[in-house]
């Protein structure tokens, strides 16, 4: 039995499960808080103890989905968030598999969960966008996560959006969509327009059904993810788009904002794609980090039996 | 010596040419008018006719670039231009094939010159835009273009533009890119604007220094597309973004708003990628279409060599 060893590093907690070839996550998902405030040191090392408490017959490799920008070849952090100390620059492919005792791969925990929901939603070609503090996401074309030149493929919140004009995105850019629908950016809407100012998290919005500042606020939010949803579906025309995160269980009037935007935004060619709204949680990251791991494991073990055997690399095509 | 014959389809003219395995286009390009009102079999007539008389010795295949929806597994065009009748239905890799007595190979012409661009730039992963009479384009990712599920991959110009707030694209949708970025839409800008009646081109603003409507018009055409490229290198993080089409000629202050605008719009992770003008004509078409038949044809060719020797399809990867 082939199983890969899963940790997702997040701000807030690791998790971790054994994964099968099935996508089977054997005895279920463990759970340790994050060290973040003591530093990269630290959070790698819980993620070794906990990645070795798991430990049984079979594990042939561990992957890593990483907050963060990641290198998935090197396997460093290559660009942090704020919540880990020192996170960029950490060799993390490198410290857990010597930590472990196992080859390590790393992907970035927005790649992980899109091609985790790849795997769940059967599709090859998909669009997902993770909509809760911020807006991430991930493009999976052709099986892969699109990575990038510079490893920052994925970063679907900073594209135009009509309900953003001149409110200033996280990044320090106006008018991207992670000003107006991430949690940040409804919150942020809903204050300019003359909202309660006692009202602090984007969270209490959803309980005021009586504030019609705050209805408008979660409809203008999901209207902005609508249009850019649809947007990306007519660029790329994926199987099925994908909405998640913690806005994605914002209810009416947000879905019916997105839904109508989103169809609204379709040419006809694509018109018929579906867009999810998905409630899944770690097993997402968990099942996707371990499909990349295995594939990368994979290869290079090929590689390595070929070379082994002074064997050529027979490959198709190139006239 | 291994040739491709190439031929780039489109709703005025049909260029032709033998294509080496260097890119080299041998003696040159050939044109003639397409014969679009004639409907689609005096096309397909034409095609064969161009192309035979460019046969020579080491001709293994023909690649076919197509305006229109195409579907480049089986060579048949799936949503029409308005140019040609007829179009939908054709299936053009088939019939082509049949005259001129070689495999064929199509893709649709927006992925044949983004793979042409993808050769002259050395890129692996790209983004074209094609800004003309409307907004096209390709997303190159691995060296391959985003075909997507129902071969629409590379639809760029319909995404959410400021500028075009409330805007009517030739789509039927509302506030898209093309309907204020493209040679159409900087045209009805003008006209919405209280632009002089009389002008009926977009070409014919370009030469109208003194006439403040029509430089902001080209200013605004510029900035909406300038954001629009810079969204999808946030969300693509390509090695390069590049601009082509008729509207890449129309100089500045077309420039200067696509510049800044583009600038303005990228995150820090993607900050230093170029944005190129290019002024590629149909030899960047014909030698992507090329790549693309010699990719697929010496794939198909490898199948079934190793089907006639008994041979073992040797893949790597997969634990």
């Amino acid at each position: 039995m082939s199983v890969i060893l899963a940790a997702d590093i997040g701000g807030t907690k690791i998790a971790a499960a054994r994964v099968a070839a099935d996508g089977g996550l054997g005895a279920g998902i463990v759970e340790v808080p994050t060290p973040s405030r003591d530093g990269a040191a630290s959070v790698v090392e819980a993620t070794v103890r906990l990645l070795d408490s798991l430990r049984g017959p079979g594990d042939e490799a561990v992957a890593i989905s990483a907050a963060g920008v990641v290198d998935t070849v090197g396997g460093t952090v290559l660009g942090a968030t704020s919540s880990i100390a020192g996170w960029a620059g950490t060799r993390l492919g490198e410290l857990v598999s010597a930590g472990v005792g196992l080859p390590a791969w790393v992907v970035g925990d927005g790649n992980a969960f899109g091609l985790g929901l790849a795997l769940e939603y059967g599709a090859v070609n998909l669009v997902a966008l993770v909509a809760g503090t911020g807006i991430g996401g991930s493009l999976i074309v052709g099986g892969e996560p699109v990575l990038g030149a510079h490893h920052a493929g994925g970063h679907l919140g900073h594209a135009v959006a009509l309900e953003a004009a001149g409110m200033v995105c996280p990044c320090g850019r106006v008018g991207h969509l992670e000003a107006v629908a991430s949690g940040y950016g409804i919150l942020a809407w809903y204050h300019a327009q003359g909202g309660d100012p006692g009202v602090t998290t984007t969270r209490e919005l959803l309980d005021r059904p009586g504030d019609e500042v705050a209805q408008a606020a979660l409809g203008v939010g999901g209207s902005a993810l609508g249009a850019a949803a649809g947007g990306l579906v007519n660029a790329f025309d994926p199987e099925v788009v994908v909405v998640a995160g913690s806005i994605a269980r914002a209810g009416d009037p947000w879905e019916a904002g997105l839904r109508t935007s989103y169809t609204n935004t379709l040419i006809p060619a694509v018109a018929g794609t579906p867009l999810e709204l998905s409630t899944a949680g770690p097993e997402t990251a968990l099942r996707g980090a371990a499909l990349h791991a295995r594939k990368h494991h994979g290869a290079a073990a090929g590689q390595i039996r070929r070379t082994a055997l002074g064997g050529r690399n027979e490959e198709e095509g190139g006239a």
